[in-house]
């Protein structure tokens, strides 16, 4: 009876209703506000001024993912497919109980290490727990199918942008070398330089200095607009099919 | 019969014919000249050898706007739900005449206040009269309502954005937290570095320096094209719809 | 018989064949030699090493364009509307007559002025002689038609731009001006911030310092995405609609 | 009997089945390996550590893509067209044939120069290997064709983009060149800002300072949305006809 009403309130599957229960909603607010506590607490200035305050907040969160991770692996056995210890095994294994894992892992590995860049590893590790929203949004399959009717067309327009990152950054390093060492003295180096232009950031920190390598540079800047125009064009088609087809039955 | 007159001439839906009524045509006029006596006066060098014109005409402005309001006050009664005192309290939290009052209210407010960043604001605020003229175009609808019918799928990818600005300011604070305190330090101070980088802006004032980084940099900057990709692609198809159906019945 | 003549090889709609005429063919190697040439003098360094040989081609290129201006406005006279002298002062004031002159123009203005800047000036105006060509090309009606289609729709995603513009540089001239009095000091001063910010540029030359600052850049640089992406779908769906009108008859 | 399997392996359209054939499979892989190599090789750090390895890999690779070369113009002797020598030299001069030289070419031509920047550039020249595997891609005619059939547009806003790119430059040249002789002390010099602000790259290292050359760049800025938009709206347009042509008989 307890099982059946967790399964209810837990799985999004077993709530009837539209939207999502009540206990699945405060679940989504908890992740959110741990993500945001998560946020804050890595800037020095703010969790120093509140230091135990951050301590035991991550303790809270732990401790009711645990719970929440714990019942939903009971709950499950009302899915006749995770019944008894082998379905329980087989359950730890979905990819969403895999994902909710990681909103609690990171918390025990932080025992193991005292090496300060896996720690900090591990405090980022904590905002992934944002995409166990993911399980509770039934929606964007819109924009999924749109994405994967058209994967190869934007796959083709991802190889072609590599392409262009490669030769691009190899004609630079040709003519630039000489004239910068440090920042263009080989293809890898000259990708930074390449992968900023050719997404039309444009940091400016690596510039051409050479007449040569300016007009390459130029060539480069003029393929990033086709480079941003190529897989926005195909989303556009893309979207403009899905919503056809979606307003269709409509009318 | 004075506030019938005043009623056709002011309330957009009053006047019959095609366009606007002329006292709304001098409205409009006067907020677009005030905006930009305002906007020079921010100006010190400006102001400075002008300085009785700004007062002036800042007073000038103050008191058409505040007769205009009035007289909207005393034409409302020409509308059955806004009759009576009852109606007119009514009126005044009405959304236009609470914009309306934007225009008039900084003025007095500074009266109150010495503070400079205070008196700032407050002569930004007078720039909010320009959006005064939104209640004078009925025209904007076909584009609203064009973001409107796909305003589920752009707040998904604002979301999409939210999440990869999050991810990628955490994996580069990560990263270049050791090399770069200052300004990846923190999650909320990658943030900055980050939303330049998705947004293609790339002020080029923060750039990750390691290796890593630059990698993780690299990433984020090809996301970002999906980032302008995606919105640009559900508005095109948007608008694509709206245009076709507003075509159709001409055919 | 001669104005008949050259007639039919100078105005594009006395050419009875396909494509241009071959003195019109001329005429446009003309243009774009002269516009490079134009181009290569402004450089002191490749001038100062042939000063004969560009004084030399000016002088060539305005006498064969006074040439042709002379023979095009008398071969206008077969043109009905354009016959006898009053029709020749009509043709001289028609729209393509006037960019003709301007192809010769600022030859003889050269010897007027001695100002640095004047020459400069009137050296940038021979680069308006490429306008010309707009003359040669019936074909971008195509473009043309779509933009002017939505011209309403761009007006306003213009007129938005504008908005955000003003108010982007308003907020930020109100929480920088004290930390960045040189750049922020007023809101025009704000705007060449604000320009490069929203379009996505982002030359990093002024970027705002204090935690206020980058929160209202943040979300300037996100607007600056849907200023983008809004003309880019306006666009799109114009052009998509243009070109279904246009492969509707050949089906 | 050989010649037969060799044209079998190795001609793609002489492989019946659906894909590649084995030997073309091993090909796209050695290219790729080849190409990873040549990037690495660049970088003196990695190089130096393993000068053995890398001058025995680039040995072996040209090895292997002359013996390929060679067979493939044994293999050629199949197709009618390329029979006997004068055959096989007609094949030579084919497009994917001299494509293949280009990926031992550049070895060869090693031998004949110690100058260094032409030792860069050879090496360069060996990732124009990977323009080989275009060969292997029957795929990618759906996006082609889509660019094909609006060719005429895009070279229009290619044509349109050029005119504003000279214009942005030689009115920023007469308005700077007294400010900053070095950066826009001529047209040539100030496209090369030009270019940078038109595509929103925006690099910061050449930006205007005098108040005529920053309003011309914040009206060039602008320009340059227009400029993203008018070719990623032809494409998206283009796009859209070409997936519901495609789309249409499978319905």
């Amino acid at each position: 009876m307890l099982r059946q009403t967790l399964y209810r309130q837990l799985a999004p599957e077993g709530w009837q209703a539209y939207g999502l229960s009540p206990v699945n909603k405060l679940v989504c607010v908890l992740i959110l506000v741990a993500s945001f506590v998560a946020i804050l607490e890595t800037e020095d200035s703010i969790r120093d001024s509140l230091p135990w305050a951050f301590s035991g907040l991550e303790v809270l969160f732990v401790a009711l993912f645990s719970v929440e991770y714990l019942a939903r692996l009971y709950a499950a056995g009302e899915d006749p497919r995770y019944r008894g210890w082998r379905g329980r095994a087989r359950y730890m294994f979905t990819w969403w109980a895999l994902v909710d894992l990681i909103a609690i892992l990171p918390f025990f590995l932080g025992f193991i290490t005292h090496n300060t860049f896996m720690i900090r590893l591990l405090k980022v590790c904590r905002l992934l727990r944002l995409s166990r929203l993911g399980r509770f949004s039934r929606a964007w399959s819109a924009l999924a199918e749109a994405l994967n009717a058209r994967m190869y067309e934007l796959l083709l327009s991802v190889g072609v942008a590599g392409l262009l990152l490669l030769l691009s950054s190899a004609f630079l390093y040709a003519v630039e070398a000489a004239a910068q060492p440090e920042e263009f003295g080989s293809v890898p180096r000259a990708l930074w330089w390449s992968i900023a232009t050719l997404t039309t950031v444009g940091y400016g920190d690596v510039t051409p200095i050479t007449a040569l390598g300016k007009l390459f540079a130029g060539i480069t800047a003029v393929a990033g607009i086709g480079l941003i125009a190529m897989p926005t064009g195909i989303l556009a088609a893309a979207f403009s099919d899905a919503f056809q087809k979606k307003d269709a039955p409509e009318e």
